[in-house]
């Protein structure tokens, strides 16, 4: 019987901003982590983080203070015992609900222990956390997800009906994950922050390297976007997916004069058009860029959605044609749980948003259990890849030929190395200094 | 020219819990501010605060000492030369926005910040803010306003439009003002807390005091809410206006059935029907109501609402027929004068959400404003009162038969006693030890 006996919180920071990696419309800053440790009274130590992007990454490390009270001292056992329950004790808290309610500050905070609460369970089970989700029971899973504010899209029973038939066929799905890894695509040829030649040689890499899909930022001037889109098409070809990621800065209007004038170069998608928070804008702007690209563009988005009644109305106003769930925006794995479950009612692939720090080692557990149990297809699902920091993970990703290999370490691969905790830690590590 | 020199933070929180005030359906806390002070090298202090329930008030703290730097070592001229800019300089910070983006911890302790440089430019023009918007000119409030994600549903030039209708007649709205006050309506009568003869007392006597709109919550067991709708409507006979207040507990068809119950006593308004995020939910429950009511019965939200950006969608999508700004939910000032615009383009009544800590001291401004300057009616508008922790204010607001009276001193009223602060700071103040 494992029990919880404190709660450590590390302000992790690295110095990214100097080199323009990361760098977008939107935001600029140094890629860090709210870390937390679940000391135990077991052999195990439970990791779990949320990803911020420099300053006020001490503000994400109060919250997780102030929420910690919910598993110091509890046992494993008892928080696995009612596992939604579990996760309203931290999202529905009567005092500190209010600082959101299920948004922001207080919902990263909440993934960042939700997450490592499933990394201990992970840990004690000796299995991958992909692993550990996939073989529950329905039943299992079902009590896992919280239907309060959804349960006008999604009730249990259809959740229950959906993680039954991922039961079918799931022992070849997994054979063929072993043996082939799962797709991806590449986020690393075109941040705003590089000149054309960088675009252009790192376009080339990536092909040569085996990529067949990659992003681009957009949502700078129009005329530059419109540049470095025909760079990449030009040195991809016809035959590999160019994604666009315009992170929120346009208008809705504009955001629909942009995109006919980028859909020239065949955009896959266009993700984060507008505000995260305008579902009604998101509405009009997946029919939009439909009519321009004879429906081989939609919307997507998600990595900043902030709960799971955004996803919800999201789906139900048929604004998007990706999910990209991300697993620490949102209060940790059993909101992600609700999440995959609304994209598969809808019939709406999924595409976890990955980067930062971590966030790579964290989705690819998202994305295999989505394809065993719930999704169960990969027609249009791929995990997006960051070539940034996986060396300070104990379990970092793996990667072959554009696709993510099985992760086979127990856990949900969250742990950072100690060497790395101490180096980054802000403001007292060396690299601060 | 007044220079801001420092930032102090105080975290104030008042011991409110034990009586079962403020306990509705969703929230049970201590009332608490995170409490701004501008310190200046003129005679004047800026003060500014948000609203929270209690544990969580650090974090918002440690929010607004993250965004300090965008106030410290300016001057009040630099910052109110583009206020708009100025505000995106904290809502579009480029690595605090990850937080957010604009909504929970962040907006809030935005909204801190910039309510206490509104203050001291009321303080330094010698009036009150209701009076310092109202006498600026259309093309300066104009400037204030951030169109960024709003631009689809309200242009400058619609803002610029409706802004100088509002000099029409204003010398008769203000003299109206002076004589009368301003209409408001009370909360402080059912609490969920409150046992029944609490609630028939209360309601008996705001009726006696003059009260002719009052609310009470609901969302807990139906029967129970039925029960006290039913006291209450009883005491107040059929000519008060009977509001209720769900505070996001019910999910929406358990909204539409609970108000198919509820609608016997004839509400005025459904607030806070569902999650604070579900656009789409709350335009189905606005129309079930209005089919139940005839039209009588409307829903209101707003409390919660994070931005101008979920106050557009509920507005185009009819989801709400009140629109209930909360001062320092959102971004301060130049967020709730988008949120004004966007109310008065669409024709909806904006009553503002109050209670708390020093709220209805703020919204009053507001209220005033609009009426003065955007809404130019009173149909539908009322102020929210309740009787909770005035005394704590230097400027606390003035009521007289169910009216507030024009605040006369300069600022925004948000100044907060020095004895207060001292007694209820957290965790050092005599009334914590």
């Amino acid at each position: 019987m494992t029990r919880i006996e404190s709660v450590d919180v590390h302000d992790v920071r690295f110095p990214t901003s100097a080199a323009g990696d990361g760098s977008d419309a939107i935001n600029r800053g140094d890629y860090s982590a709210t870390y937390v440790e679940l000391r135990t009274d077991g052999p195990h130590v439970g990791a779990g983080f949320t990803f911020t992007n420099g300053r006020g990454n001490e503000i994400t490390c109060a919250a997780v203070r102030a929420l910690a009270r919910h598993v110091t001292g509890r046992t494993l056992a008892e928080l696995t015992a009612d596992p939604a329950a579990f996760s309203r004790s931290l999202t529905a808290d009567p005092q500190l609900r209010w600082l959101g309610p299920e948004k922001g500050v207080i919902a990263m905070a909440s993934g960042a222990l939700i997450n490592a609460v499933w990394d201990l369970r992970a840990k004690c089970a000796g299995a991958p956390l992909w692993q550990l989700l996939a073989e529950m029971s329905t039943e299992e899973l079902v009590a896992c997800v919280d239907f309060h504010h959804i349960s006008d899209a999604l009730t249990p029973a259809e959740a229950t009906a959906i993680l039954d038939k991922g039961l079918v066929g799931l022992p070849d799905r997994l054979a063929e994950l072993t043996r082939d890894g799962f797709p991806s695509y590449t986020t690393s040829v075109g941040w705003l922050g590089y000149p054309d030649d960088k675009v252009r040689g790192l376009a080339r890499q990536a092909y040569a390297e085996g990529w067949r899909a990659m992003k681009m930022k957009v949502g700078g001037d129009l005329g530059d976007d419109v540049r470095r889109a025909g760079i990449i098409r030009a040195e991809i070809g016809t035959d590999a997916l160019l994604m666009m990621d315009a992170n929120q800065v346009w208008d809705v209007d504009e955001a629909i004069t942009a995109m006919g004038r980028l859909a020239a170069f065949d955009p896959y998608w266009i993700e984060e058009p507008t505000h995260a928070d305008d579902v009604l804008g998101h509405a009009r702007i997946n029919q939009a860029v439909a009519g321009l690209t004879g429906g081989r563009c939609r919307v997507a988005t998600g990595e900043v959605a902030a709960n799971r009644v955004i996803f919800k109305q999201l789906l139900q106003a048929d604004a998007i044609g990706v999910v990209q769930v991300d697993a620490c925006r949102v209060a940790g794995v059993n909101e992600v749980l609700a999440e995959l479950l609304l994209a598969a009612k809808f019939g709406i692939p999924v595409c976890p948003h990955a980067g930062g720090v971590g966030l790579c080692e964290l989705v690819q557990h998202i994305a295999v259990f989505d394809y065993l149990r719930v999704g169960t297809s990969l027609d249009g699902r791929m995990i997006e890849y960051v070539d940034h920091l996986h060396e300070h993970f104990e379990d970092p990703v793996r990667t072959q030929d554009g696709r993510y290999l099985l992760p086979d370490q127990p856990g949900y691969s969250a742990t950072m190395r100690p060497a790395s905790i101490a180096e980054f830690s802000f403001p007292e590590g060396p690299a601060w200094q």
